[in-house]
């Protein structure tokens, strides 16, 4: 078995060879420096991974997998121009080291590039995997429009909150493992338990991004503590919190999500201590713990041996322990 | 042979079709808003008549037709963003309507849309069509960049614009026709015969949308004459009134493209003026027929009869004909 640090390699190699020097500069040069910055390729790893539970030759699923780095690639960049990101990785955003223009039309051609790669794939595969890549496309397209309704919208529920990160978020590592699985050989019962697996890993991944924001270590975080409190982002955590508020707790906790004029820390500062007395963090783990649980439930149900699984369930373990 | 008109009404009841009645609405709602606006569906039609010269049933190339149309439209909703347009037939753009963040992703969306259409293909054309969609997708990306490139860029010459124009205009209409001889049938040296007649034609289609801006017919052209004199676009006309002025005349032209400060129809009137003077709009006809006689000479070529070709004659003569 392949280990993650050699998929990442290859997946670089590969996409090293991907010919981006071309012109015009303004439409390949933001596209190159995208996919240059690295990042930690977990599509294209759970691809290849899910490929090498069936077959060795995990060669034949690297389209796919850049594909699926460039498509996860693109929606990041347009996600940054409409949700004024600035930083990205550490890294200007696109439309901030370029412009917004620049930003839109190298995000659309790096979406036509991941069909074009697609499409190199054997005719065998091709349809399906087609038609599964652009039935997530379109739901990670779903995912984002919910997720910007919900900065506008009065209240969210936990159900809705679920659909838009399951959306958002895991439909996208699932279908990584999908068409890794379906490229290796693997039974439609199978590719499909794999697909599972990647949903309750997405729905676990995002829940640890929500948790990180709040509670995660400053030192080792890699961004600033608090992002999500302070723009008043519907997070698990917020949603629990608006759930679960005595009166009392809940007017506290309305005082600084109207509050306009606030000095940073004292807002997060407040709002961490609602988090606290009301217990989120405990409820959000708990949640966390669920879909863990149940990814791993998916994945025992696969007939290879635990040794060859041992790659993917190393990997989600490290996702949900992970630091930043 | 069907008309254009009949193909249009297929091609409109196959839009139908599509189901884009699906939540979220602010995705969906604007996919719907676009498509339902019509136009002149030049592309779906094109494939259709191509594929009708090889075989009657034309309901083979309904599904590529769609993707062109839904892909065409969502480079114009792209485009309007970035051009900051306001109107697009008569109707507000979707940015207006809606907002920024809206138009990019729903056009994102119909991006995706116009390749899960094309993945209806039968598995012997997907391969081929899905190369030739993503090439010319490119390539239209491609002129896009170089267009905006243009606006900031002292000195374009003709033969930038003529490719230009041939990457942002041509190849869409070249590879509907391509993609249309293919599901019908046509030997790969017939499909590259249609190819180079929607080439030509893209050429003298976007040097009459250059001349109707300044030469259109107020009263039938539907938007405002000179709209592009106004933001000193660098068309045919002035590409060429700038290689082709004497020194006093470069200088008034000059000065009226760097003057910030004026009344609309003085500089419209001035700049026109200048063109006559010049005699770009009979260098514009000439090159505009030069196009069009390479287009006619290609579909001469093909083995076809004449009558089978009518309608790809009449529309390309309609094209070159039209007041709007």
């Amino acid at each position: 078995m392949r280990t993650q640090n050699e998929l990442i390699e290859l997946i670089n190699i590969s996409l090293e060879q991907v010919n981006l020097d071309k012109k015009p500069a303004k439409l390949y040069d933001p596209i190159r420096y995208v996919l240059s910055v690295g990042g930690k390729r977990i599509r294209p790893v759970l691809c290849l991974m899910a490929c090498e539970l069936y077959d060795n030759q995990i060669e034949k699923a690297i389209q796919p997998a850049l594909a699926l780095e460039i498509f996860h690639n693109f929606t990041l960049l347009h996600d940054d121009i409409m949700d004024k990101a600035e930083k990205r990785r550490n890294m200007d955003c696109v439309h901030i080291k370029w412009d917004e223009n620049v930003a839109i039309l190298s995000g659309d051609a790096m979406q036509i590039l991941s069909y074009q790669i697609l499409d190199q794939l054997p005719e065998k595969h091709l349809k399906v995997c087609l038609a599964l890549f652009t039935k997530t496309a379109i739901e990670v397209c779903e995912g984002q429009q919910l997720d910007m309704d919900f900065e506008t919208q009065e209240e969210v529920t936990i159900g809705e909150y679920m659909k838009m990160i399951r959306l958002k978020t895991a439909v996208l590592l699932a279908a990584s493992l999908k068409m890794g699985a379906i490229i290796g050989g693997a039974t439609p019962k199978e590719s499909e338990l794999l697909y599972q697996f990647g949903i309750e890993t997405g729905f676990a991944f995002q829940l640890k991004d929500d948790l990180l924001d709040v509670y995660g270590d400053p030192a080792t975080f890699g961004k600033k503590i608090g992002g999500d409190i302070l723009c008043n982002k519907k997070t698990f955590l917020l949603i629990q919190a608006l759930n679960n508020a005595d009166k009392a707790t809940l007017n506290n906790l309305n005082y600084w999500l109207k509050k306009t004029d606030f000095i940073r820390e004292e807002k997060i500062e407040a709002i961490t201590k609602i988090y606290n007395q009301i217990g989120v963090k405990e409820i959000c783990l708990n949640e966390m713990k669920k879909h863990q649980k149940l990814a791993f439930e998916s994945l025992n149900k696969i007939s290879v041996s635990d040794t060859c699984k041992a790659p993917l369930t190393d990997l989600a373990n490290e996702l949900m322990d992970r630091k930043k």
